[in-house]
């Protein structure tokens, strides 16, 4: 016994996800298939439009449905000040701390000379652009706290440090609310590095 | 800032699923878009197809895309036995065991006055009438082992017994508060062999 052909094509296409195992896909395959018809429609227009609609901004490389997205377009934020983060994702975890108030530019990735991502596949010499053109201070770097990131960290570094602007990097340190008997020890040599003067 | 408008659409498609938090939604979200134009496509048409094909066997009620479920038409099958379980995805997990050659029934739930699921609700009458016309023998309840499914089997028993058909429910060789779909063949195997007479 197997299951009717369209069932089975459906819960391969949501096993084909990340992340998303055999038993997950079954799971929601039924679900949808338990939905009325028009839900259905409603979400696969969903999955086809947002495909369709989304591209990445000509400038920081995040998605959006115009030309640029709306923080480049946003004229209230200063252009002095670029965040450059790895994922498109990670421009909303950067926003909701509302703490940072300057333009993004999304690398999609970071150098990985195993998996051959080098600079041209990451959006680098882009950024290099921007920085020369847009009157740049100061990138900060919050690339992700592993090998790769912090690979990508120091080659950027090395190449907008001679241009004359400030690179900094996001800190290494204890999670907020977290406990020092849990911090792997080397988040804490990173946090005990990184430590700052307290007045 | 927010993410555009097709994005958190599209983000909220699968935040609706069950299972699936914030997080992962998110995470498939950006999968999705990542992929070729033409695989979204594919997958919203495998969605919309499902749907559209899959209903219910008109005798058994798993889900089939003819007038009845392969397992029914299948003259191979003894119609001497009939396995009742919860949920259509319980029928491929039974089929698993290979010990099954009867026929089943899908009461698409539990007994549950508390969700106000009664025996209509259940396709229980369509099991009656089956056992009366389908010359049935034996009725072997396969629900879930947890207090609807205990509730369910009792009822049916009660239900059946007095046509002067074998009621019998698989054995507790399932952990007792899990779930059918969670189970391993050789556990269900267990459980099929070891099913005990119900009073």
């Amino acid at each position: 016994m197997h299951y009717p052909q369209s069932l089975q094509e459906l819960i391969n296409t949501f096993n084909s996800f990340p992340g998303v195992g055999p038993k997950t896909a079954q799971r929601l395959a039924f679900y949808l298939i338990s939905l009325p018809g028009e839900e259905v429609e409603k979400m696969a227009r969903a999955m086809v439009k947002a495909k369709k609609r989304l591209r990445y901004c000509s400038r920081c490389f995040s998605f959006t449905e115009e030309e640029q997205c709306n923080i480049c377009s946003d004229t209230g934020r200063n252009s002095f000040t670029i965040c450059v983060v790895q994922h498109p994702r990670d421009v909303l975890v950067m926003e909701k701390t509302g703490q940072f108030k300057g333009k993004y530019h999304v690398l999609h990735g970071a150098l990985s000379p195993v998996e051959g991502v080098g600079p041209e596949e990451l959006n680098i010499p882009r950024l290099l652009e921007r920085i020369k053109n847009e009157g740049v201070k100061e990138v900060i770097i919050a690339t992700n706290p592993n090998v790769e990131g912090d690979a990508t960290a120091s080659y950027l570094s090395r190449q907008i440090k001679p241009l004359g602007v400030r690179v900094t990097r996001i800190a290494f340190g204890l999670p907020v609310g977290g406990d020092l008997e849990y911090a792997d020890e080397l988040t804490l040599g990173r946090a005990l590095e990184g430590r700052i003067e307290l007045e």
